[in-house]
Formats: C-alpha cells, structure tokens, sequence
C-alpha cells in the first residue's frame, strides 16, 4: 500500500461518511478539501426528520478539528449540479483523489413521489457526469472512488462477483459488467452511475474505483469522538436510518424492534470505521490509466432476523425486554431468497474487518440511552410505500 | 394479433419514424395523437444540419394527412420534461398504447460535450421517468412501446440474446437483462431507461415492451409515398445521418463511401417499412400486467465494408463508378469483433422481413440524384471524436 500523502476532494463532506472520512484521512497527513451542497439538510427539514444528536455545521466542524488537531480541511459549499465550480475546484485543486459520496442516499426517499425519484436521479446522474467530464478535463489522471451499493445488486440466485462476471453462453465466453436488478429509483442511479463511469474510463482512460458498500452502522469513529462537536450524523428515522442503527435506538427506549415482512431479507454490513478503512485501502491502490476497479465494501453478511436477534440479546445485557414486531413490507423485495456475495479485494488489501458482536451493540445501546430524550419515536415507521397504490 | 382498434400515442411524432408511424397505424384504423417538443428541429439549426429533402412542420402534415385521407391525426405541441402535461394528456386520452420515439436519437451529438451528454441523458431518462409515473398514475394498464437500440448490447464475445440471458454461475443460475455495454452517452441513455422501466413493470405492475431497433435506412413507406409533403426527415449528416443513407446520398453525388476505420463493425439493419411493421406487431401482442419483453428490431446484420460493396456494385447498376475511402474512426468501437444476435421474436409473431437488395439501393440512389442540388457535401464528414483530446 503506497504510503505517499495525497490530495483529495471528499464530495459530500457533510454526510454520515463523508465528514469522519475527512477527519481520517487528513489525521493521516493528506491534504483534504470538502465539498458539500448540503441538499441532505434541507431533506431533513422537508421530510421532518432529524439525526439523533445535532450536528454542528460543516464550517463549525472544520474550525473545532483545525482547532483539536491543528488540522486544517478546506471547505467548498457548492453543488455538483454546478458544473462550472466543478471545473473551477478541480482545475484549482488538481486532487490525486476524488472520494464522491456526494448523491441523494435514501432509497424511501427516492420512492416517494415523481418529484423525489426525478430529484435523485437528476442530482445523481447528471452531478456524477458533471464530475466525469471535469476530471476528463482538468486532471485525467486523478482517481475517482466513487461509492456505489450493494443494493444495485440485487437478490440474485447466483454468487454476487465483484462488479463483473465471466459468462459462458453457447460455446463462447466474455466477461461483463456484472448485471443489475436494483431495488429502488436510488439504487437505479448508482447503476446508471457505474454504466456512466465504466464508459468514460474505457473511452478516455480515466480511473475509478466503484465501491459498492453494505448498510453501514455505528456511531463513532477514532476521530468523531476527540470532541462532543465532530460527531457524525447518526440517523434512525425512516428516511436516512439504517437498519441496525433504529434497531439499537428502539431496543434504547424499550419499543419492539420493527421488522419489515418477514426478516429473511439478508443483506451485507460493515462497521463505520471499515468504511473509513476501506475508502483508504481504494485510495491507496489507484487504478491504471482506463481501469474501472470494482470493490464490494462490506465485512459480514446477516438477515433481518438475526441481526434484531443480535439487538434482542444485547439489550437483554442490559436489563431491557425488547420484543421483536413483524410489520407489513413497505417495500417490494425478495423474502426467504439465496444470498451470497463476494467481498475478497479489500480484505486481500489489507482489511482486517470488524466483527458485529454483543458488547459493540450494548455499547451503541448504551450510548443512545444517554440521549433517549432525544429519540423522537414518530420518525421511525415507514411512511414511504414501493407500491403503486 | 389483436385486430382491435387501438387509441395510440406516439411520443416524437415529428421525427424520421414517428411520423410514418402516426399515419400507418392511423390508416389502419387506430385514434392517433402525436407529441413531439420539436427539439431534434433544433438541434439540426444549433449543428448546422438539415435533412435532404425540407420537411413541413407536423402541424403542415397532419392537415395534408387529413386532405388525403380523411384521418385525423391530434397534436400535441409538448415536452416530456414538463410532468404535469404528460399527466394532462394521459388523463385526457387515456392511451391503450404509448409508442415512445421521443428521445435525442444521436450518437455524436451526445459525445461533443458535456452540455450535449447532459442535454440527451436528461432529457432522454427523466422525459422517460415522468412518462413512467403519469402511466402509474393515469393509466396504469396502457403499453408502453419504447423505442431502445441495438447498440445497448455493445459488441460481445457471445450471442445477443433479446433482453434476457440466463446465467450458469457455481452451479446456480438466474435469468438477468442481458448486462448491456453501449457505445456512446446516448446508447447509456436508454441502457439506463431500460433499466429504469424494468422497474417500473416490476413494482408497480406497468407493461412494457422494449424494442432493442437497429440501424434503420430508406426514404418512403405505404404513406409517405401519397403526397410530396407527407415525407419523412432523411438525414445523411455526421449528427443524424444513418449508415447506408449516407452511403446512398454520397453514391448519388459521386462521392467515395466513407468507411470509419477498416470497416469490419458488424451492425443489425432493418427497412423503415419494416421499422412500422414491428411497432404494429408489439402494439397488437401486449405485455401481461407486470410484464417486461424486449424484442430485437432488426432484419438482417451486416458489416460497414458488406454495406459499402452493395452500394457500390448498385451505383455500378446506374453507371456510377464509386469508390471506398478509409477514414479514421470517429468512435471509440471493436473492429474485427464476433457479433451474432438473435431476432427471433418478431419474426414469430409475424414479421416477413424486407431484405436489402441492389434493386432497393438502386432505386434509393436513383430517387436521391433527382435531388442531387440539394445535397450539401460539407455536412457529411465526420466531425465528432470520441477520444478525450
């Protein structure tokens, strides 16, 4: 792994992931600009919900770590869809690494109305072709690590490869992109992103690395927690939660866990600090000049059911009764499918994952049960249906 | 098939198929509205381009249309990014078939640059995505007949089978879409309305039939043929211009054929006759609720150089010596690549397809050089590169 410090552009610097992987990689010696439209926020306002701890603004957050670790983040406000400033920030900043987490990421979100799902797929498509043909020309060389989604996967009835698959068809064989059957307008712009970017490294040699990444969980990483003010945004409501993170907040205030359908819905994790670990790892293997390196970002693979089990057992340690509560499926997904997905680029590079265990998730309990009063149980059940009427 | 008169919509009214599509299916008995935003009339301003013979506006046609037949034709002046019309005019008319030409139909118009990649992947996915929720929301049991291209599959190592491919993987398997590799930011556009409309059947229950057409060529159909104003737009530009026209307009002026690079792409072709054919075949078998098919809208495959040798040898037929001249590729494509794909479907149901002949060239030419002073040679060449610099 080349230890060489870099220069790199964190798009969507403001984001649950985007903020503690600002903080990790300059703590590492990169030199690091953020750049955020903060459309994320205004979500928040529109949909209702909120993240359970409040999170200081960016500008705040970059001043108290430059303060904390004498760190200093530049900050851009300014959006994608701004082609202009795009090619301004990267003709100005000429990034070794672009590191883009800056997309709409609710899959309910995107399944609300027309005007939610056109929003996401316009801001995500059009802001990641913004980007593709600034690269192209202002730093052809720099490395685009794009976060892309298990989810674009599917529930396939075969193994899930790595980003392509070698198919054997009537005598002949030729490897492809690995086909999609994502589950949502959010999902479909992440693989019309991986189709877009795919074509622009084979057609003008640029370099990219897709991450397609599991349900993130966690609250802290080595940096968030220096300081009350550089937390990350901790969601649990229906919109931006994910799903171990709502389970820890309910089993906190002693409601059922809420399982969507039946719970056999599998689907792969990882830990916050392995994505930190991972988005490092992609940063420190660029590609060649016209390769598109595909990497499937998670450490362990669970089923609703067990992991509301895992949460159940947790909160037992802690002398809390949760119940488990089956609900109707508010989205339209496979139950009781074949699952399994291939994750051995990362760890052949170095990853050591983070297992999932009782005492990680008491501690994630515990922590939240501090803020209970914080918890707004209102945002929690699915308001958003996949279904037509 | 279905001989029930059908109340049809056809979106891109005003373009080279749309418009002998709205008076064939008309002619056979069917209501018929048109809408077309006009936008490929200004593109063909904004790149210089016009096709070779000058086309009436579609009001201008609809009402000669009305004089020679008695049939109206309704039309909408209008654009699919304008959701609340779309909704407007479902509600009004209530289609039992949607046929849906209405995207920006040009390879290199999408790769000059980023506003024109941006331009055709907006306007071709979210014009398709409003169109998808008004269905939803309208008319949730009217055919959506969307008009994709050959050119989503690429040029794979294996047979292009039509849409589907079942895939053997560690002794599973799985039936995918056929995973795509399109050749160009407007090839992606449909690749991602593919996918976006594979969705849509399958969570909200719409019907789709998705035509995968290749590269169509010829002047006149059935009725275009009845009045000199009721012709289509033939192009044989460098932005619209199709591959054998183009050869055919330069055969006419005694100019060489030019090949791009040694000639050896192998492409799909189909008659425009044969273009209406199939799209009757698909509006009379409509898909299941739920259902997706996609058929592949070709008749026969040739190569460049296969393309150029019929010219050549039909233009020989009317004493014109024409030579073949190799240029450099524009595109970024395979040469010298395996290409088999299947189109099995339509024949099925149907279709007796038109094979090329020099007899059909020939009368092409002959009809083009009693036009020859309108041909303008400077709009010919290529001038649209694929590589970045």
């Amino acid at each position: 792994m080349s230890d060489k410090k870099k220069n790199i552009l964190i798009i969507g610097g403001d984001g649950y992931l985007g903020w503690p992987t600002a903080m990790n990689l300059s703590k590492k010696g990169n030199r690091i600009c953020v750049l955020d439209n903060f459309s994320k926020r205004r979500i928040e306002v529109e949909e209702g919900v909120s993240p359970l701890w409040p999170i200081p603004t960016l500008m705040e957050r970059v001043k108290i770590w430059k303060e904390i670790s004498g760190i200093e983040i530049k900050l851009y406000s300014g959006d994608l869809l701004n082609e202009k400033l795009i090619y301004q920030i990267l003709d100005i900043e000429k990034p070794d690494t672009i590191i883009h987490y800056g997309e709409q990421p609710s899959a309910p979100y995107s399944m609300k109305s027309l005007s939610n799902a056109s929003f996401t797929q316009h801001n995500n498509v059009i802001g990641n072709l913004n980007l593709l043909f600034a690269i192209k020309s202002k730093c052809p060389n720099t490395h685009l690590v794009k976060l892309g989604t298990m989810g674009e996967y599917g529930q396939p009835n075969i193994d899930i490869e790595e980003g392509f698959i070698e198919i054997n068809h009537n005598g002949r064989s030729d490897k492809f992109l690995y086909p999609k059957n994502p589950g949502s307008f959010y999902h479909l712009s992440k693989v019309h992103d991986t189709n877009n970017i795919y074509f622009a490294c084979n057609i003008w040699g640029l370099r990219s690395t897709d991450l397609n990444q599991g349900v993130v969980y966690g609250i802290d990483t080595d940096e968030t927690i220096n300081h009350k003010d550089l937390l990350t945004s901790f969601h649990y409501d229906d919109v931006f939660g994910t799903v171990l993170n709502r389970f820890c907040v309910q089993a906190a205030i002693n409601k059922p866990l809420t399982i969507y359908g039946n719970g056999s819905q599998t689907r792969t994790y990882l830990n916050i600090k392995d994505t930190l670990k991972c988005v490092e790892i992609a940063t420190n293997n660029p590609p060649k000049e016209g390769e598109f390196k595909v990497f499937n970002q998670f450490t362990e693979t669970f089923s609703i059911i067990e992991l509301a089990n895992i949460v159940k057992e947790s909160a037992k340690n802690l002398n809390l009764n949760v119940e488990l509560s089956y609900i109707k499926n508010p989205r339209i997904e496979k139950e009781d499918h074949y699952y399994n997905a291939k994750n051995e680029k990362l760890v052949s590079l170095g990853l050591n994952p983070i297992k999932l265990n009782s005492e990680f998730v008491q501690l994630m309990i515990s922590k939240i049960r501090e803020s209970k009063d914080l918890i707004n149980n209102d945002i929690i059940d699915p308001r958003i249906k996949w279904k037509a009427k």
